[in-house]
C-alpha cells in the first residue's frame, strides 16, 4: 500500500472505531433505537469507503505486479481473491 | 430497549470497536490488503447483526406502543422510520 | 396492498424483467463485461426500490392490523417477519 | 467472456427474468407482501451470483490482457472500472 493510502485508511479506521465507541455510549444512555441504527449505518458506509480505497491500492500494486509476472499460480491467486472479496461485499 | 438486548448490543459494539483498532494495527504493520479487507467485512457483518438486534427490540417496544396508541401522526412516524432504515440498509 | 402500490410495484417488476431480457441480449452480443455488470446493478437498485415500496405498504396494512389486534402470536409473527426481511436485506 | 461463462450467465439471466415475471403475477394475485419481498431478495441473490461470474471472467480476460499490455492509460482504465464496480456493489 502506498503511504498516502496507508495514512488515509489508518485515519478512517481510527475515526470509525471512535464513532463506534460513541454509539456504544448512545446505547448505554438509552438513545432512541432508530438514531443508533442510523449511526451504525453511517459507520458501515465509512467502512465501505475504506475497503474501496484499499482495493484500489491493491489493484495498482500487488495485483498489477502479479499479473505482469511469470507465475501463473500467483496470477490466478490474486484474481481469485478479487472475485472473493467482491462476492462477500455483495452479501453485506 | 430491554436490558438483555442493551447488554448484548453494548458488548457487540465494544467488540466491533476493538476489532477495528486491531485492523488499524494490521494496516500500520503492512499486512496484506486482502486480509485487511476481509477483516473489515467481518466487522460489517457484525454490525449488521447489531442493527438487526436493535430493530427487533424496537419493533417489540416503541413501534408496538405507537401503533396501539391513538396518535395517528406518531403511528405514521414510527412506520416511516422502519421503511427509511430498510431503504438505507439496502444501499449498504 | 393498496391499489396505487400494487400498480406501481407491478409496473416496476415488469420493467425490471424487461431490463433483464435486454441484459441477456447484451451478453449474447458480447457487450463489454463491465457494462453488463453495471446494468445488473441498476436492476438490483430498482428491485431494492420495489421491496421498499412493498414493505412500506405492508407496515401500513397487515402489520398495523396485527399489532392493533388481540392475537399475541400473530403480533409476534408479523414483527419477526420484518426483522427477518431486514436481516436478509443486509446480506444482499 | 469465454463460452462456458457466457452460457451460464445467459441461462441465469433468463431464469431471473422468468422469476421476476412470476413475482409480478404474485403481486397481481395479491400474494402476501412478505412472500413477495422474499422472492425479490432471491432474485437479487441470483443477480449477485451473475455479477460475480462475469467479474471473474472479466479479470481473467480483458483485465489480464490490459495489465500485461503496454498502454498505461488502458491499464489504469480497467483497474478503475473494477474499483467502481466494487464501490457500487457495496451500495446495493
Amino acid at each position: 500500500m502506498d503511504d498516502t493510502t496507508k495514512k488515509a485508511v489508518t485515519q478512517r479506521l481510527a475515526s470509525a472505531a471512535g464513532h463506534l465507541k460513541g454509539i456504544e455510549r448512545m446505547v448505554q444512555e438509552n438513545n432512541y433505537c432508530i438514531d443508533v441504527i442510523q449511526q451504525i449505518q453511517a459507520v458501515q458506509a465509512a467502512l465501505n469507503k475504506v475497503s474501496t480505497l484499499m482495493l484500489n491500492s491493491h489493484l495498482h500494486t500487488c495485483v498489477t505486479t502479479a499479473i505482469q509476472g511469470e507465475d501463473a499460480g500467483e496470477r490466478e491467486r490474486v484474481l481469485q481473491e478479487i472475485t472473493n472479496v467482491f462476492e462477500v461485499s455483495s452479501k453485506l
